[in-house]
């Protein structure tokens, strides 16, 4: 994809949230114009990680910019590069160091589940490196990534509505306007890119390649890069973070399969489990009694 | 979990391939420590992006201290931790610039599939996040993340004997000798920890929180380590790198759920798919004809 130097200039100042100049576009540059950037060389370093304690007490992130450059960063490399470039160039362009230090295109690798895989979401893997990347307590940022996968696999998506249509977004056979977008929600049920772009464009009868794919993928990069945002602020504000429950049926499932089971499906014990996601989307033949 | 200094200075030995020194321990360091660093003002900086521009035409990675490092950094901080610490750790310093702006901490969020959620492999996860570093050619970055996925998902582990045990590995029920690991393996079947952790620890009758399984996890975080090194010296020597195909019977699944199709589970026509992993490992009851 060729981009003029004109919409370059655009995108990133959807990416910096409207704040951009030319001196922060050169660091969504790529690596060719690497070597004109001036990087500090005193103040905060990536090296001095996590970067919590580089933000001032009272800083938050404004959901509102970060939305629409997720959005439009979809079109530019992907639902991972949306949303990694729109937070880490709202904080670079917000907070500064160590975030303006960081490449804005390290997230291309991780479109449709990485390398169009099919795993994890590539909007909640980004999600995941911000995160990662400012909070300091382990706890809470453990329960953060559990929260966002959680709130990804049951919430309705696409469900945002941008302020100016991206000029690649075209050949769409399905109205995704603010009145109509209802009518083509559907929850993942997972937060991998497979059943959940699958199912959305199953439940559509649209092709997983075609345009309106594209503008749900979009749709969701925004939705999940602003709650990103949101529950970075929750985490600002408290300095912890909890959860939400696994669900209650999950909750039967691993009362039995525990992390202590030493079963192995001959000896009458259950075979143990390792994971914090729900059971009954994947395991379907196992909701009534199985032994 | 708390470390002496001694061990810590041993653990940074493994993870930087036996070459370190106070200074570069001091980039293995928390950061309370990341103060004391001093940080090259000029050179390759973190932002200039992707980093095989920096590398010698001749640079290779060595894999037998990357898997060692790999294997006790599992113990250290989980299975992306390992993966992580260890390669950025050799490529710090055999390399310098800009791996050794890096923090080596930024894998711990990834262990048990990401803060234990069973998402994808955080060894895998590691093996992306490093691969992306440095790989510039999208098309080749994209089949090796591919083939990093198809590999892990077909090979029995564990395989790694390490040269000397960890510490921290005590209470073992099965026997990880060289002569009797084979007995151990077993084929994830996906590269995501879920299934992977929980059916090792079916296959093998023990519990997912017990010490065999971290056996098994460590000596897994250690071939994926060697395998992401062998990958990438693969890809350095040949500036290119292909996939392995996928299987023949998932190559059926995608010849009618290709990414065209516009089913919808009534109009009698197959629904599209968004994936690149092997069909039936997930959906074992559509190998036999299901229209």
């Amino acid at each position: 994809m060729a981009l003029s130097r004109r919409e370059l200039i655009t995108r990133a100042g959807y990416a910096l949230g409207g704040a951009a100049s030319l001196a922060t576009l050169q660091s969504c540059s790529s690596s060719a114009d690497a070597a004109e950037t001036t990087t500090a060389a005193t103040g905060p370093q990536v090296k001095d990680f996590p970067y919590e304690q580089h933000l001032a007490a009272s800083y938050r992130l404004d959901p509102v910019p970060v939305k629409e450059a997720a959005y439009h960063g979809y079109y530019a490399g992907g639902c991972c590069h949306g949303a990694y470039s729109a937070l880490v160039g709202h904080l670079a362009s917000t907070a500064g160091a160590p975030f303006n230090l960081l490449p804005l295109d390290f997230g291309k690798f991780g479109g449709g589940g990485i390398a169009s895989y099919g795993s994890i979401c590539g909007a909640v893997l980004a999600g995941h490196l911000v995160v990662n990347m400012i909070v300091a307590n382990a706890t809470a940022r453990a329960a953060m990534m559990t929260d966002l996968m959680r709130w990804y696999e049951g919430n309705a998506f696409p469900g945002y509505v941008p302020s100016a249509v991206d000029t690649l977004e075209t050949g769409l056979t399905k109205d995704f306007s603010a009145g109509n977008l209802v009518n083509l929600q559907a929850q993942p049920r997972s937060h991998l890119c497979h059943p959940s772009v699958s199912g959305w464009c199953t439940a559509n009868g649209v092709s997983a390649g075609g345009a309106d794919k594209k503008a749900r993928c979009a749709r969701l990069t925004a939705d999940v890069a602003g709650k990103v945002a949101a529950m970075l602020n929750t985490y600002l504000e408290a300095r912890a973070y909890t959860a939400a429950a696994l669900d209650a049926t999950s909750g039967t499932c691993v009362g039995c399969h525990t992390a202590s089971s030493t079963g192995n499906g001959v000896n009458n014990l259950p075979p143990s489990s390792a994971s914090g996601q729900a059971c009954t989307p994947c395991h379907s033949d196992k909701t009534a009694t199985h032994w």
